[in-house]
């Protein structure tokens, strides 16, 4: 395998690559990157046996071949040559080292077998759609702050991406949900998405993903089965696992009948949220709700350091229903409002019963928070 | 004690004095500021027993009067008041509760007894002088990275600053070293200064009065006995005790003789460091010199990931002496060049003596290096 690439090429497919390679070295191979090179054309892949990252590269190459060297090392020199750089790789085949070459510098990389790398076979996927990438980041940033980092509920750990029926006919939806705080985004459901399965997006694979979205193309490829998904997002192809489990049916947990309506700005609401958690040091920095006609009072308390109130009167906050008295965890406040444009609309129930809370510019989104005891 | 003052202002001081401000909570107390109003005039002080920080701050004082309060609680709650936000402290005496308001944001802070604030009595301080801002940030910037953190060798956990006879007369000196490197950095001996003692200042103190030299006036003022310093900084005191012990007779370790003299630019050269260091995992990631006439080759070798070259010639690199091969930690070369600003001269004796360092352009630094084995 022989190749000249620029520098900022390779960097910008190593850095995409790096995220999936495994770390840590139980496994030394998937540390590795796949350099291959077959009728001319040059990929990339990492793969950590769940997720695996293809990626084509521009490049002269001179010579096919293949072969796996350390993805970090590669990635941390080829970062450090300088900007404008033409990179050499070339490697006689073999075990004989990876050599790589820009200006005065050369490096000689050890190898390994490249019939040991493990390729990920998507198998026969049979629903492929299109969605535009701005549609699909909305889904993922407005879900995937809600997904559980609790192991033992495996089947939370991602995100679920479905068809649902609803009153505007069928939508694509992103639900994530720790039991704590539950997000439910929608998006017009793409043409040929209809029936396709329900299935749970690990939370790695989302965080991948969205990193490609950054600067990706308008329009993303997507196609699946039961057990695998694949976005194509311009030339790179992101195959992942599926996770193996059943969503709870999250639509119980969502109360139909909330309706104590406060409606309140969101940068105010926010600013004040983070101002009277700071006088807790507690992790869950409780903050107490207490909702009257257009006022709103914010309240904390910490044993050691002391008590911090703000009020939001009726010009940031209206309310006309019965008084209520409500506790929630600031961060889990803050990560739903921070999902939120402007004004942020609460719908409460009782003190110890699931809030809605929702954009009021943007009715595809509805977030569901369990009150904690003040 | 009741006063009003912008929160910007109170803010600025109060990032100022947490650094002194003990995290641990060993002793409560230390982790409070001491707000203090006499005859009108308000400061804030924060010490560990070691620093004391005291802040002269400019506030409508409304009523005498002093209280401690959590410096951290307190930061934290003031960065999140809004932009341009008038603060109001007041605080009836005795141990009522410090009222915090700003808006409609109220807090109540719990105190801790004034009485129990430790003071820091300076003492009399005989040696007083006035020092450039910009010649004290060279002294600290250039000496600091040498500063040993092994705890049982308390007396290199510091700077010594003291009067040395040059060949240019009494210049005032900073030295600091790990056994490992070493850093002696000069400057002119200001007015008032010939009679003062050796001292050194311990690396919290240095790197708190660092901050300080940041944003401070253009003169700094110091004060020191044998076991104190102060600085003055515009309206803020430092007060620190100094390292009671007695700093090695460095002079001996700077070898006088080394005569390869090689000069190579900093930045091509440090660049190439880093990149053949990169091949290394390991925490010390050794880097080979080799020198030739006008050739200068580095190196590095991994077991497990390879083998890294970069070759600097004539248009960067001058040398006539005989050939020398010698070894690096990288990151002490690069601590030493991060110093520099574009040419680096290495005066070498052989290849297990210790390195003298240089920048061409500012002879008042010179840098020691213990090469290892590669």
């Amino acid at each position: 395998m022989k190749l000249k690439a620029d520098r900022a090429t390779l960097l910008k497919a190593l850095l995409h690559i790096q995220g999936v390679a495994e770390k840590r070295n139980t496994i030394p191979i998937l540390a590795n990157v796949l350099i291959n090179v077959t009728d001319g054309l040059m990929t990339m892949t990492a793969t950590d046996m769940e997720i695996a990252v293809v990626e084509g590269i521009s490049a002269e190459t001179l010579r096919d071949g293949a072969v796996t060297a350390p993805a970090a090392v590669l990635c941390d020199i080829v970062r450090r040559l300088p900007d404008g750089a033409v990179v050499e790789l070339d490697q006689a085949g073999g075990d004989a080292p990876l050599g790589l070459r820009a200006g005065r510098f050369t490096t000689s990389l050890n190898v390994l077998d490249v019939d040991d790398f493990p390729s990920m076979m998507a198998g026969a996927l049979p629903h492929e759609f299109t969605i535009a990438s701005q549609a699909l980041r909305g889904l993922i940033d407005r879900s995937r702050f809600a997904i559980s980092t609790e192991e033992t509920r495996y089947y939370l750990n991602g995100i679920y991406f479905h068809v649902a029926e609803t009153p505007q006919g069928q939508m694509l939806r992103a639900v994530a949900t720790d039991g704590h705080r539950l997000a439910r985004v929608e998006t017009d459901l793409p043409e040929g998405a209809a029936g396709m399965p329900g299935v749970i997006i690990p939370r790695k694979t989302v965080n991948e993903l969205r990193k490609l979205l950054e600067e990706g193309p308008e329009h993303i490829g997507i196609a699946l089965s039961d057990t695998r998904i694949q976005f194509t997002v311009g030339n790179v192809i992101l195959t992942s696992k599926l996770i193996d489990g059943t969503f709870p049916e999250y639509e119980r947990v969502i109360p139909t009948g909330n309706d104590k309506i406060l409606h309140v700005g969101k940068k105010i609401f926010s600013d004040a949220v983070s101002r009277v958690a700071a006088i807790s040091q507690e992790r869950s920095r409780p903050v107490k709700l207490t909702v009257t006609q257009n006022l709103l009072t914010l309240s904390a308390a910490s044993q050691d350091q002391g008590t911090a109130t703000e009020e939001l009167d009726d010009s940031h906050v209206v309310y006309d229903a019965s008084p209520i008295e409500i506790g929630f965890q600031a961060r889990y406040l803050n990560d739903i409002t921070d999902q939120i444009d402007k004004n942020v609309e609460f719908a409460f129930s009782d003190s110890s019963a699931p809030t809605i809370v929702r954009d009021v510019d943007r009715p595809s989104a509805l977030y569901v928070l369990m009150p904690m005891r003040v």
